[in-house]
């Protein structure tokens, strides 16, 4: 509810929820429709959805005039959630997992909160309903920092168990922070897939005015319910300003920015598509299509958590190595420099990495070997050091991400024995490694 | 020397080395300079110095047809390095440290060697006699993945030794894999720095033919000898199709890609200058000046090795904390995810980072948060977790990269009490911390 001192003004302007209005302000001037406040948060803002499908929060002061310019026909009323059975539709399955799409702000505290119901999203987007026969499944609520290998089977599963029960497409609601991390487990661990999956989030609560989760949304429905992709892929923001999401393939999009609404980009890859305002869609990248008749999709939910992602740094100390080996490990993946490089140190002899790979290659850990420098391909010969590294047993993984490489490892070792695991790090079974590209190479 | 075959061709042609010479070949036509080939590698390439700069090698076969164009004045010879004592030009002094700048690639087993002398690397800029009353320091010849504190201390005090013995700026010659963590020491270590510092390097050994490494010197002197910065920069390539260098502040860069030229981009800042073909600056952002008549440089070297940069991700073992802590370490650097987040992870108890990090600040170590979203700013309040992370008292690092904090902290505590470094860390001394820009921050 609006305060009062709202609602005075909104009443002598004969302006109803659902009615389109102009708010004129010291900030400037906000026009689209007035939108009903949500149950937490600052009374003191008018809320309205702009035709660019944001909705703002306009903080109110005295000098703020309210014009209607517009009523809906009829008893205007927000539609509530209702399982529509409307099978002339496809049948998307929203699978909830928590995050700050799902979650509200106080604006009084600063606070977030978690939705109590799913349905709560889809309040502000009628729109999905004219899309999808709309199947939800609330799965959990959690923030996605906390998200585990347990949480990724279980979502795995039960985006099998949806499609291998008749929906055609999952929009996936997630935290962001840890998004493609589970894209990329999703990515490996649904065999067969023949849908699009789509996983979105917001990087601003779905109560605050600027929230990218409405548009994340729907064009995730629009992907998950249109498109011809079977694969996994995050649909989120492609710039900041808004006009078009990307469709980025789950083991190459990575989050690139604490703050930004287009904070994940595709790594060493273009996206698969991007979807505008219109909701078309356009392919740009090479991509698994869906194939008729093709059987029923299998979850794959093994994971061993005994996998370690470790950066090497100038300093750093390979002792950590010997850690790992002490809990039981059965994989490293190391974030080395530039070109796939870890310290010899020969300055300080207790900084060499080599022997310390050696020693956990012997002792049937499997090293894989990434950048931190994120964007390109590493390399296992140009340099002595990287050869040194090679032959000490580092499995160079090219082109994939750090992230995507622990995902991986932790995939293969929770499925196939070590041997199998070491010989498929390199290979590529998810989209996670590209063939070279001529683009990053130069003349001579 | 070049092979028989070319030699003859090239007789034949009157092309002698200096000439100017156009190259019809299946490739494509090349003109340039003719330049001697370097001792090692393959004989069977033609090099020729482009207009541009560039150096390029091509491979030579019977359907090249080699015109001569036109030829140096008088008898050519390239130069050799001497102090010329010139007095005139602005005394520099170029640090040598080895890296791929200062590398040969033998184009037949495809390895790298290391220069013999760094003076080689200037044979081929002669046109850097003209800049500078040159001095080189033979300091190291290193890898950059090899570097360590040690280095990091060793390269300061050498600066500092230049510029207090009367040079008025400095080049250093890095390899690029770590290059930003030793710009983000200098930066720490060198106090009232009144001179500019350039660090570059080369993404391709320099005897290869489409070596950046000389583009890259050039522009170093050029910044160095001609800019107001009192700063440490990193100066390469600010695309991968040249045309401008880019001068970024030592604690704001990073390497974002393993191989191309314009890997190193500025992070949550722009560069502090440019530096075009014709060794124009252009100034993009606010840098420290150069003041007339301060005082001397000092070098403050100190380091804390026990200093950690640790990763969380889904399924992290914060019992890492705990080997740290076993080890004597009195600093650790957290890549937190999204704003700063570290696993609470409730459906795996022994994988909540919280109490472990209060275990460590507890014991008195420096506990710092950051983002492995590398770009934007971590925040300990907007979310339950944070503020958790804040009360366990760690200590959020607003927009320094997790790579700089480490580098920070391991200078605080190497000069400093546990206590002074704990204030230090999230306030700003070397441009390592920005103050919040506009532009991540959108309406409402």
């Amino acid at each position: 509810m609006y305060s009062e001192r709202i609602s005075l003004i909104l009443s002598k302007a004969q302006a109803k929820e659902g009615d389109r209005i102009r708010l004129e302000t010291e900030r400037g001037t906000f026009e689209g429709i007035l939108m009903p406040r949500p149950d937490t948060g600052n009374s003191n803002v008018i809320v309205i959805k702009r035709d660019d499908g944001y909705n703002v929060g306009v903080e109110f002061s005295d000098k703020c005039i309210v014009k209607k310019l517009g009523s809906r026909s009829g008893e205007f009323s927000f539609p509530k959630y209702e399982a529509r059975g409307n099978r002339s539709l496809p049948g998307i399955s929203m699978i909830y997992t928590g995050g700050t799409i799902g979650s509200k702000v106080d604006y009084v505290t600063g606070g977030v909160y978690m939705l109590t119901k799913p349905e709560e999203l889809l309040y502000e987007v009628p729109e999905i309903y004219e899309m999808a026969d709309l199947r939800i499944r609330n799965l959990m609520s959690i923030a996605s920092e906390d998200m585990t290998y347990k949480e990724w089977a279980s979502i795995a599963e039960t985006v099998a168990s949806e499609l291998n029960d008749g929906s055609s497409g999952i929009v996936i609601t997630h935290g962001t922070d840890t998004m493609h991390y589970t894209a990329a487990a999703l990515s490996f661990m649904l065999k067969d897939l023949n849908a699009t999956v789509a996983i979105t989030g917001a990087q601003r609560s779905s109560d605050r005015g600027s929230s990218d989760a409405f548009v994340n949304l729907v064009r995730s429905f629009q992907v998950a319910a249109g498109s011809d992709i079977a694969e996994v892929g995050i649909c989120m923001h492609a710039g900041s300003s808004d006009g078009k999401n990307y469709f980025i393939r789950g083991t190459k999009a990575r989050k690139m920015h604490t703050s930004r609404r287009d904070a994940f980009k595709p790594v060493n890859s273009t996206p698969i598509c991007t979807i505008d305002e219109g909701g078309k869609l356009e392919y740009i990248s090479e991509y698994r299509h869906k194939e008729h008749g093709r059987g029923k999709v299998k979850a794959v939910t093994g994971f061993e958590p005994k996998v370690a992602l470790i950066k090497t740094h100038p300093n750093s100390d390979p002792g950590i190595i010997e850690y790992y080996m002490g809990k039981g490990y059965r994989g490293i993946i190391l974030e080395g420099t530039g070109l796939g490089h870890v310290p010899s140190s020969p300055s300080i002899k207790d900084l060499s990495w080599l022997s310390n790979v050696k020693r956990a290659v012997d002792a049937g850990i499997v090293v894989g070997v990434t950048s931190q420098c994120i964007y390109g391909r590493v390399n296992d010969k140009v340099y002595r050091n990287l050869r040194l590294l090679k032959e000490a047993g580092g499995i160079h993984c090219e082109d994939m991400m750090p992230e995507v490489a622990y995902v991986k490892l932790g995939f293969l070792l929770g499925n196939y024995k070590s041997e199998e695991a070491r010989k498929m790090l390199a290979v590529n079974i998810a989209g996670e490694i590209t063939e070279r590209s001529v683009a990053d190479f130069d003349l001579v």
